[in-house]
């Protein structure tokens, strides 16, 4: 029996295991994807960990492994499908077939971006599509970009490009925005955002990064091409959580509802990263997750 | 008017220096002590911030410092020696005689090691008695020692200087140590460590230098003396908050009371790293801490 499974090898979960490991617990990382790094991996440029400055996500991944692999964390490359409670634990069943017995459980399985599901989404991923303002936005300075979406995120997102980029066009499927009005009155207000309503994307275009986006009026069914270096789409996250649905509470969207000590509905369960309830999903705060989260567990297991 | 200043440059107030750069916020530094890091300036190895594996503090903080530095981050070399409303924001009295006004302020600025509080502690510091193994251990070569504390700090320092000094008195008030099991491990695995449980120091006596300390089991209620040149004291952290006390919210202990957002009781005043109520006071907790203050201040300055 573990003392604790960490599931997910994204920046959460490789936080959780050096912590782990220092703390000399018996754990293991649940990894999926068969490779570590998370939604990072994906991600062109990062430069807002700090120490580890203008590196790529692949790179930084990279580090993130081989510091593990340094401290001798033990991986397993399969997917946890089911989560019960057991006499001492909990015992997760795997794709695998093998069931893993364990004492606690670091649920750090992130989120994904939804996607837009249209032609040259998937290509230029990391070449001008970004699912991420605040990460990749310094990378526009000077430059048009599209946001899609019409959230609270799109709005956001559009007001901070509107400080770097020089031209942002909002692009929304409805006549009318879903964000928050004191939002919707800044984004009007700027002189650089241009809200292009009942409009929806239809392909993203480019050569070796993207150059503009075919986009279509569903009202008047006019189509045109909008000339952008950038496409940050923020048409919503959706949290990995599902096999968790009913163990754990969550909240609407299906974020486990934890603090910053991860101690989430259930004795044992804890969560870390892009899966909880939290006001910034940042590769940093990821990885604080992963630390607290020892922590929280280091205690739990001094209580049994 | 600035739209953010940071008060500190450790990992906390470096962490919101990036995060506020590429915000594109208006912001600055203010480092008290003219150079960058913070504590971990005088830790020997870190080896738990994920990507930056087996690294010495001092290589960390230059680290972090060169990320700001690449990002253009200002920094300002004075005190800040009060805080005080003004239309719009705030005004900031310094050691340099200038004010600095700003909209919003990170306080950042950490904590700094206890005292004993016991008669020769003050007399003999930096005369034997030392806050800081890593700073003044080699002073100690083939010397005796002794090392008050049961917590990582202690652990970690008792470990250090059992390489130099020829012998480590491990003092510490309760019959368990508090430290992680991995350190435990290899304090009593050293033949040179003696772990002094449930002993109090009274007083640390000497010439010109340090010659012995005075000590009280508390259970027999034996005192002796301890033959030692060197008192290296690890008994906790004092926040740096004197100067804003009475001006934000605080615990019995001075950490100012704030959750992850870093949100203080006063609008527009945030706090980021040791020196606010947390659970886990770790150089990646503080990164993370200073990027959640910068996402508040955003918050804020777009309501203003």
């Amino acid at each position: 029996m573990f003392d604790v499974v960490i599931v997910g090898s994204g920046p959460a979960g490789l936080g959780a295991a050096i912590y782990a490991k220092r703390a000399m617990l018996d754990a293991v990382v649940i990894e999926k994807a068969g490779y570590s790094g998370g939604q990072i991996i994906n991600t062109d440029d990062v430069d807002n960990y700090l120490g580890l400055s203008g590196i790529s996500g692949y790179d930084m991944a990279m580090s993130f492994r081989e510091h593990a692999d340094k401290l001798d964390v033990l991986f397993k490359d399969v997917e946890v499908t089911n989560i019960a409670e057991e006499t001492g634990g909990y015992r997760l069943s795997t794709s695998g077939g093998d069931d893993i017995l364990t004492k606690t459980v670091i649920l750090a399985t992130g989120a994904n971006h939804s996607k837009l599901n249209v032609t040259g989404e998937d290509k230029y991923t990391g070449k001008g599509v970004s699912y991420c303002a605040t990460c990749d936005g310094a990378f526009y300075r000077g430059k048009e970009v599209a946001v899609i979406g019409g959230g609270d995120v799109a709005l956001e997102d559009a007001l901070y490009l509107s400080k770097i980029a020089s031209k942002v066009y909002l692009v929304h499927r409805r006549d009318e925005l879903r964000g928050a009005k004191s939002l919707q009155d800044k984004v009007f207000a700027a002189d650089n955002i241009e809200f292009v309503k009942d409009t929806v994307v239809e392909a993203i275009n480019g050569e070796i990064k993207v150059t503009d986006i075919d986009v279509l009026n569903v009202k008047s069914k006019e189509a045109c091409k909008i000339k952008v270096d950038g496409v940050f789409i923020a048409v919503g996250m959706k949290p990995n959580t599902e096999f968790v649905n009913g163990f754990v509470d969550m909240d609407e969207k299906g974020y486990i509802k934890a603090l910053e000590d991860g101690i989430t509905s259930r004795a044992g369960i804890f969560v870390a990263g892009d899966a909880r309830t939290k006001n910034l999903r940042q590769v940093i705060t990821a990885v604080a997750d992963g630390a607290n989260c020892v922590a929280s567990v280091e205690k739990y297991l001094n209580l049994l």
